[in-house]
């Protein structure tokens, strides 16, 4: 088999054999075919598609590249969620003690955030001493005792992946919709779960800004991890404005703190909630998403979550009390306001922008290679479609170096527009597919 | 500016401006820009196009990735030809003594063959002595003295093509015409010509099957000589059956000269004389086509073409004398026969798979660095239309090694179709555009 018959046969719009993909990601993993053949393939994928089977076959090999964790032997069902990114999206860190707590095992690996999105690994790094290298044996040993794991990406998982990302992300092929199904799915079935809950953003903080586009992703998700045996479901929600109030590492954990607590905002609360029911009645720990719904709602109320979250925290090396006294998180030292310049209705926000201003301000990376300042981020003080006063504070900045203020001002005051009169707002929720 | 964005603008299909593209230009010759971002490109680029001004902006910028000759100090006209390629085209060796004879200065730079086509190094080398690693100095002497010279590709020549060539072979993007064409002009362009003769082939013996995509290449190729300032003719001229009789270094320089002396077989003969037709009159020294067929007509039959051949083979250290007995050419030792197995006549060709055959006797190269045998090749005994009768002799093949006989017989035997009525033959000329 040569690599030069399999992309001519992809450029011309062929579906490859499980033979033929299968050559392409040893070849990958194991450096015996050049990237030259590789990023040429890639581009021919992106533009020429893949059947639903390819897919399959796809993120089947590029999982088989490297270690498959199976925690079968621990009770019960295991299950995680993905979220395809977004601006202020902190969801894992309040569902996966919720659903821990109602006896659903987490074993989480996670992502760090670049350009305007931020990383799980990133916020839970915010709390002192928080450990996510953890080996396999000890990211084991924690879900076997607490029920959730919280780790990064190890370079047993999915080696095919790593490979393939790092070219797609130089050779202008990282939107193919076949390529991230294969790099998501590989390396969330990795995991060794049962089912997963996928969070498909769309809107203009999200990667697909388009919702048919979003829905396009979301259903060849559910279809290939469906292929594979596994349980899945996928909500598309909105992504026109941050999820909760605030965006940054610490400001984050802090307000997912606040929702476990039985507090935040209504909308990062119920998508939460919504995810951690789907989740519970994937491991089936419910029988509908009704009583999923009651469930995930019951370990707020209880403080179940809440405590489930000190354990993790105490498990993986961290300082527990921050979930008492969230003044033991980073402080950034300086604020700042962006007002309102005019009265009328918050009509709309350039989510992605809201995003890079916390990357602008130190919170996230514009390369791979940057370090993070955990203290910085924002807070939105208004939602879309609410009142505004002149003179009201839009967004309070916090950030530590003076000369990050002036750029992150800037793009935050182009970012909110307002308007005479209301304008409808999205759902949060757009759909639900299974 | 970034190669990736460059990569993105032509997968989303926009027109790239002059700085884009002359800055992946000079990062492919400078090998600034890796391999694997000029693939994607490349791949990018066969599946979404070039516009004519792209084509033409790729082309200046391959052409001034290295030298370019200029001959304007010799006194007359520079014209070259090239061809696409096919089997048993040998008509560089008659023109380019006619055109030179005729008092038109013809500076051929040339390839070798690869897969089931020749190339005109491989022929000339089959002439004992005939160098065609001439140096740039070298080159312009003998063009000066006599008006032609014959050399191959130099390491100063179009450097950003040998790279995008090498890549583009293992990447399955040879085919695209908006590459072959920058990579055909750029090289020809630096020759230092006034005008260009293209002979575009199609039919089951060229690389464009299709005669639709010979045209659309061929005025591509066309367009991109004329906006940069060349006078250009392209013919598209059929390839269903091998050009001339014979196929093989050797025998090829043969049968060239059989038609330096007056002789050979029409179709041969009449494409040579048509292309140096139209070289004369691009080299304005005649006003019309007539005049200019007249003219070559005229180099045959006074013999001066025949000497302007000997003194080429002279000045490039070959061995004059195989013009006037070609047995002093390389001789294979044994023949063998592909006989009709039933009478009818001659309705299709495999053509490519003659060339393969020839290729597989030894006569041509699987692989670049594959080394041939100048003697070994074949006589094709009988034209399409012909009538056939059981036992008559098709193909007359020359070999040297016994264990390269049978695949080469057995491929031969399955290329000849002999049906009961006889059936339309295309014609030698499809078309000519300029």
């Amino acid at each position: 088999m040569r690599a030069v018959d399999i992309i001519r046969k992809k450029r011309d719009g062929q579906e490859l054999s499980r033979e033929e993909i299968e050559f392409l990601v040893r070849g990958a993993t194991r450096d015996t075919i050049p990237d030259y053949q590789l990023s040429a393939f890639l581009m021919a994928t992106l533009l020429r598609g893949m059947t639903p089977a390819e897919v399959a076959t796809l993120t089947g090999a590029m999982l088989r590249s490297g270690e498959v964790l199976d925690f079968s032997e621990l009770p019960g069902k295991k299950v995680d969620k993905h979220s395809t990114g977004g601006v202020g999206d902190k969801t894992s860190l309040i569902l996966a003690p919720i659903v821990a707590a109602a006896g659903v095992k987490v074993p989480m690996i996670s992502g760090r955030g670049l350009g305007h999105s931020g990383g799980t690994l990133d916020k839970l790094e915010s709390i002192p001493g928080f450990n996510v290298n953890l080996s396999l044996r000890e990211f084991r040993s924690v879900l076997e005792t607490c029920g959730c794991g919280l780790i990064g990406q190890t370079p047993e998982i999915a080696p095919a992946d790593k490979k393939l990302y790092a070219l797609r992300d130089v050779t202008a092929t990282v939107e193919s919709p076949a390529l991230i199904c294969g790099s998501i799915m590989s390396k969330k079935l990795a995991e060794g779960i049962d089912a997963l809950a996928l969070d498909v953003k769309t809107g203009n903080g999200a990667f697909m800004k388009k919702q048919a586009d979003a829905e396009h992703l979301a259903q060849l998700l559910v279809d290939t991890g469906t292929r594979m045996g596994k349980k899945v479901v996928a909500l598309i929600t909105n992504m026109d404005q941050p999820l909760g109030r605030k965006v940054g590492n610490a400001l984050e954990v802090e307000e997912s703190i606040e929702v476990l607590r039985g507090g935040g905002q209504a909308d990062l609360r119920d998508l939460s909630l919504e995810l951690s029911a789907w989740m519970l009645l994937l491991g089936e720990s419910v029988r509908t998403i009704e009583e999923g719904r009651e469930l995930a709602a019951m370990m707020i109320s209880t403080g179940s979550a809440l405590e489930k979250f000190r354990e993790i925290i105490r498990l993986q090396g961290g300082d527990e009390r921050v979930v008492d006294d969230t003044l033991r998180l980073p402080q950034a030292r300086h604020k700042a306001y962006i007002k309102a310049k005019s009265p009328g209705y918050l009509a709309r926000v350039d989510c992605e922008q809201v995003g890079v201003a916390s990357m602008l301000l130190g919170g996230g990376r514009e390369k791979k290679e940057d370090s993070i300042d955990h203290a910085v981020g924002l807070v939105v003080e208004k939602r879309l479609g609410e009142r505004v006063v002149a003179g009201d504070t839009l967004v309070t900045i916090y950030y530590n170096l003076d000369q990050r203020l002036p750029p992150a001002v800037g793009l935050l005051e182009r970012s909110f527009h307002i308007e005479d009169s209301p304008s409808a707002v999205p759902p949060l929720i757009h759909k639900i597919l299974s």
